[in-house]
């Protein structure tokens, strides 16, 4: 039995239809020239993507989640201290990944909703490590200010910025350079609409020259993984033998980012801007209340309160099962009080802005 | 540009098309009440398939390499003995992953082309707290005998078996409850005829008792990942956001395994029989010198030697180019002195035999 949803929770998304055509090739040898070729142009698009000229991007061969393993096991030697700006699920995550790399963890706590505030995060501790904070948290739907962060960060010492780009990527400005972005990790299942399996990931060449010589972790090494890439710039591009790539999934992201790059990044964003703005008033409309502060809410993924007396459970079963729709419930103490609504990749258009609204007014009566 | 290559390397091998079609579904999201009970089949399957009543037999959301990664990290508690096979590169692999999750470890090293030897094995420490060896080692094509292993090691003591059969699951018998494998975790783009991307994986519940509480790594948790399947056995099956599983991957190894489970693992595993030991029998029969020793070559994949005075890259290169067919160089020492020639999953085919054989006869004027 085929199940078409409207996947419109927190990810995964539906994919580009070029990612799912690009899923179903034959198969290719993971060391195969055609191979290479692909994987290359995959490394290039997602500098494009992130906006880094950083030579050390690449998709991981794992979920997101695992980018964010990455990021602290090849950065954090024993004893560091890590700063962490929390401000949702993610955040709490990262400390506890840092902490079994062995880091000083030292958390910043922000009331769920509100963006992470740079200048107490940079008051945390006088010379830390590491500085590490979500661009959009999932949990939240609220959007975090890198390009401050980053500022204030480099401004008050030398500490590497760490950047979890999950739900930002693809769909809201993403300059990992210009904001002076160290360490990224992305996810492709939200805004790169493509199917949940890899970790876009970047680290630049200071990050790089600090890492962990010999980290707890082999698959996630890397010093390793960068002959698994090769050089991708071109320049002698000698292979080694790391892992096998996961192939299809590899294919699959190259073409779902050549058609965000065929649109225009600035282009995508604005897609995605419009449709959570549209969807945002028309939640208001409805008389609902949305969760993320003023200011600071994602476009691509919208917190919204639920009506109180109204099953919060009930509804989501009832768009799941009479108009095939998913949305999310929210995370730890918001789980019954507050919904998720995702339009990322494909779905940030304005059909399905209508279509969401029109199926929850039918739902709660509005 | 769509290329259509014939793999007959290492793996990735060519998907069955059971697989392909699942890819290329619409995607289900990773709590769909749909998708969670192809993630429950999908351990049933895999259960199947490994030999395994173990409840903890899942999915890992990486490829096979990660599944080494964590079979170490979740059972190896510092300064463990941990005793490992090696005869050929993965069991070389098996040390270094070993050591960075803090074991002592005690290599027993075998000749490349020549199964483990049980015996020597057992007797290289008197208590080790893991016995590791790989049952099908991919760079030498060799075959070692995991039920004698495992007679030998729990007679000895009570040290857990640690058991990589990545390139030995769906291809050959592979019993893991009856041959007292602990842990073991295997890979999908070689016999099970998945693209690569997932590591199936399981561990019994003598190993699960006496696994590291909180390892280093929280993406290969296993303490964590029994939430995120749930009680896959249908009792209670609640389930913990852990990380957004693969969900395209998933889907397509649930409908592979449901083809092989039709077909009858005995029959898949007859039919790669037949297909190794009908190209085993060609290349002798064309003049060539198999590499692995008599007794212990696998027929998923054949280890030949290079002829005196031929260029294995350009053979390799001139198949691939002519033919559409990639079949894979040695490791190691043998890099160019060795092909590796694999015949996994719908490759396990007289087909490809006959076309195999065809194509090198031609190159190589034979």
């Amino acid at each position: 039995m085929i199940v078409h949803r409207h996947l419109f929770g927190p990810g995964p998304t539906n994919a580009y239809p070029e990612a799912t055509e690009a899923l179903a090739r034959p198969l290719l040898g993971h060391l195969d020239p055609v191979f290479l070729e692909i994987m290359d142009e995959t490394c290039a698009r997602l500098r494009e993507t992130w906006g880094t000229a950083a030579n050390r991007t690449l998709p991981l061969s794992a979920t997101g989640s695992a980018g964010m393993e990455a990021a602290f096991v090849n950065a954090v030697h024993p004893g560091d201290v890590v700063v962490v700006a929390v401000n949702g699920l993610f955040g709490q995550r990262m400390c506890e990944v840092a902490s079994r790399c062995g880091a000083e963890v030292v958390p910043v706590e922000h009331e769920w909703g509100t963006p992470v505030d740079p200048e107490r995060v940079v008051a945390a501790h006088p010379s830390p490590a590491i500085v590490a904070a979500v661009h959009a948290e999932t949990s939240t739907g609220v959007r975090s200010d890198i390009a401050a962060l980053g500022r204030a960060v480099h401004e008050a010492g030398d500490a590497l910025l760490l950047v979890d780009a999950v739900t930002s990527i693809g769909g809201i400005e993403l300059r990992a350079d210009d904001w002076g972005i160290d360490i990224g990790y992305a996810g492709t299942q939200k805004c790169l609409g493509v199917a949940p399996g890899l970790a876009p990931y970047t680290i630049d060449e200071r990050a790089f020259a600090r890492r962990v010589e010999r980290p707890r972790s082999w698959y996630l090494d890397l010093g390793l993984l960068g002959g698994y890439v090769g050089d991708t710039r071109g320049h002698n591009p000698a292979r080694t033998y790391h892992h096998t790539a996961p192939v299809a999934m590899v294919v699959s992201l190259h073409a779902a980012l050549g058609r965000i790059l065929e649109e225009g990044l600035e282009n995508a964003w604005a897609r995605h801007e419009a449709a959570g703005q549209a969807l945002q008033d028309g939640l208001e409309t409805m008389g609902l209340e949305l969760f993320a502060r003023a200011g600071s809410r994602l476009p691509e993924l919208t917190t919204v309160r639920v009506p109180d007396g109204v099953d919060s459970a009930a509804v989501r079963r009832t768009l799941l099962e009479r108009y095939d729709i998913e949305i999310g419930a929210g995370v730890g103490e918001y789980a019954s009080s507050v919904w998720r609504i995702g339009l990322m990749g494909p779905n940030a258009s304005p059909d399905a802005v209508r279509l969401l609204l029109g199926a929850l007014g039918d739902v709660l009566g509005r």
